[in-house]
């Protein structure tokens, strides 16, 4: 992509109603627009950071069997009165909205509801199971304050799972696969080293529910870290926990963190609730046994830009930067750079790597304080210098490793 | 995708509450689930299908210079106050909701007001024109009447493209392109030769806008076609016509047809009532010219399940199959044909081509009835007579086309 090409422009402050860091640096980088509170679109760069988690995470979601499905926003009442959670009493965050009709529609907040509804007509049979959907989908939530950015909106993307098992042994056997996925994704995301698996309230499913918590100031949940084995308890239901309920290990730290996925024990609510039975191999007719699993890819984006950014820069993670390298000119009044520079352009997305090349006339102090906000791990500079000498100057941000190599030798390298 | 693993099944009958012709054949081949009257969403078939229109779409937006974001479907009142679209008498079709703190939101069912005001953080000078932006997002519509399946629904997919130049000259230019851009579109989706450009009302905005009407009986509008050239006027302004505006022919004929694409000339409408101003190389302050142009991926779905199908079959093109190949296993109770079947399809997806194997242990009949109606072009069979040959079982249901190779032709071929 040509930097001369694309629409969104840096910006040098932040806007005066952002308070959240992930959310000035992301508006400033031109990733994200406020379209109110708690609501936000996203602008090319930010898109392609969005798909790029969105990928890794529907990678590890098919590796374990997963299919994917896209289900409506829009929600009837008749289904989600069969479990009790059409009630603005008993879900206080519900969106809803008239048809002409006069028929109350619910904005989708999760699916437990209208994916058992639906696997109705396709489970019937001990032989149609285990089923494992997932969707990566818009989901709606009146939240009282949205804040934090990213982190807290009303309109999210989530990457919702849900299994449907014979029993609690298969149950079992699949939400262990699911943990180990999680860690896979958040650490190919870059929140690897910062993510517990959490010991939460498990609502009104069961005892516990896990949350995946990413340790940041800008996190809302104080999480307890086991110091022998890393797992967390949330504080809400610290005071049940003196020891550690993985490694029975004493000793705690209280941290900051946010919760970046969850998974939840469904056990048989919304199957019983709803009527999803099958015919077991016993010939009797039992309810399937159900689990929930959710990541958010914007909070995800946004607890990424929290960790990775300071004041005026960013640097994303490899797995997630919106181009795999920044290709700055600094043509000056030399055009023997710029027609370089172009070739070196070409040369590389031919090759199939993805490329913002900042071709634009303007000075090389607004490149670089550009290139710092946009955030691309790896940067390409061509400058008087490297022109005479045939080599780019090549910039790892993550590692601060330097060098000048041709062209050659970086696709080489490739 | 071993087609035991997939958890969609076919059905025998449609859903009694179906009438069209589409949204039975997709109901009954696993593609997609109706939540209620107008809703939908897509199973695994149906979500691979819509992802190959998508990207087909996505590919021609972005030859045209089209640069991909996503907006929220949260519409904010104060926006859309200033052109004068908020109130429900302006808009019929809107669909709103209420945030805790009383403020009303509205869904979009566009989103020129919300694109413009989010622009003008990145348009002010002539150098930052033209601007090209487009979306595949969920839009709303309060329709009084959901019918026609997937062809008019109240939660619908779709690309929407805008484009924001500097003068009516340069957007005629793009304008042009974005004509060439959709035929492209729809002749590689496989509606090109049935696809007519139409001229039709532009409503509010200028004196024509141009759809893209399909022939088909399922279709809501009538065009007439000039028997010379080809294109087509819509019946609503056909009594300003009494010769062809493309090439002055005199004769049409009138057929059924629905439209799967539209694209309009904005003026500047929108830019003067949200102050989307830019300063011209004279110096002086212009609004900016816009054009609008969409198309709805789920419709162009229905649309081309219903040219594509009869009562217990489906074909769909190639270009938008979910799957390259549906290989199938006549096994029955020899384990060998089982083994070579597995092997085949190890050897064509470790190729990188998409197959759907129908591994399942259920009679001839069931499979190929199934195949029928899950309509990927290219079958591939393998049975006792083709194991002893050494050779597949191949038929193009397009062209009709069989023949027997052996897997190494075919993956020459390929």
């Amino acid at each position: 992509m040509r930097q001369s090409h694309l629409f969104s422009h840096t910006r040098r402050e932040a806007p005066k109603d952002e308070a959240s860091k992930n959310a000035r640096i992301l508006v400033r980088g031109g990733f994200i627009h406020k379209e109110m509170a708690g609501v936000y679109s996203f602008l090319p760069l930010g898109l392609r950071v969005i798909s790029r988690i969105n990928n890794i995470i529907r990678e590890e979601m098919n590796a374990i069997g997963g299919e994917e499905i896209l289900m409506s926003t829009l929600q009837s009442e008749e289904v989600w009165k069969k479990s009790g959670r059409w009630d603005d009493e008993a879900v206080s965050i519900w969106m809803k909205t008239k048809l002409k009709s006069g028929a109350e529609v619910g904005l989708g907040f999760t699916h437990e509801e209208p994916i058992v509804n639906m696997l109705k007509n396709h489970i019937s049979s001990h032989k149609d199971l285990p089923v494992y959907v997932y969707q990566i989908q818009n989901k709606f939530r009146n939240e009282t304050r949205a804040k934090s950015g990213l982190m807290r909106t009303r309109e999210f993307l989530m990457k919702d799972l849900y299994s449907f098992s014979k029993d609690e042994d298969s149950h079992a056997k699949f939400y262990g696969k699911v943990k180990e996925a999680y860690f896979k994704v958040f650490n190919r995301v870059g929140l690897g080293g910062k993510t517990h698996l959490t010991y939460a309230s498990g609502g009104s499913f069961s005892k516990y529910s896990h949350e995946f918590q990413t340790l940041t100031d800008a996190g809302e949940d104080h999480i307890h870290i086991c110091t022998t084995c890393k797992t967390a308890v949330n504080e809400e239901i610290i005071h049940e926990h003196k020891i550690c309920p993985e490694c029975s290990g004493k000793d705690f730290k209280k941290e900051k963190a946010v919760e970046v996925g969850n998974i939840f024990n469904l056990g048989t609510r919304f199957s019983e609730a709803l009527e999803l039975f099958y015919r077991d191999d016993d010939g009797k007719e039992k309810a399937v046994v159900m689990g929930s699993y959710g990541i958010g890819p914007g909070r995800v984006m946004g607890t990424i830009a929290e960790i990775y950014s300071d004041l005026n820069s960013l640097v994303w993670p490899e797995s997630v930067s919106p181009y795999a390298f920044h290709l700055i000119a600094l043509s000056g009044k030399n055009s023997d750079i710029t027609k370089e520079a172009d070739k070196i352009y070409h040369k590389l997305t031919s090759s199939g790597v993805s490329v913002l090349f900042d071709d634009r006339e303007i000075s090389a102090g607004e490149k670089f304080a550009d290139a710092d906000l946009i955030g691309i791990p790896k940067r390409l500079v061509l400058g008087e210098r490297s022109l005479s000498s045939g080599k780019l100057e090549y910039k790892n941000r993550v590692t601060g490793e330097e060098k000048n190599l041709s062209l050659e030798e970086l696709l080489g390298e490739l």
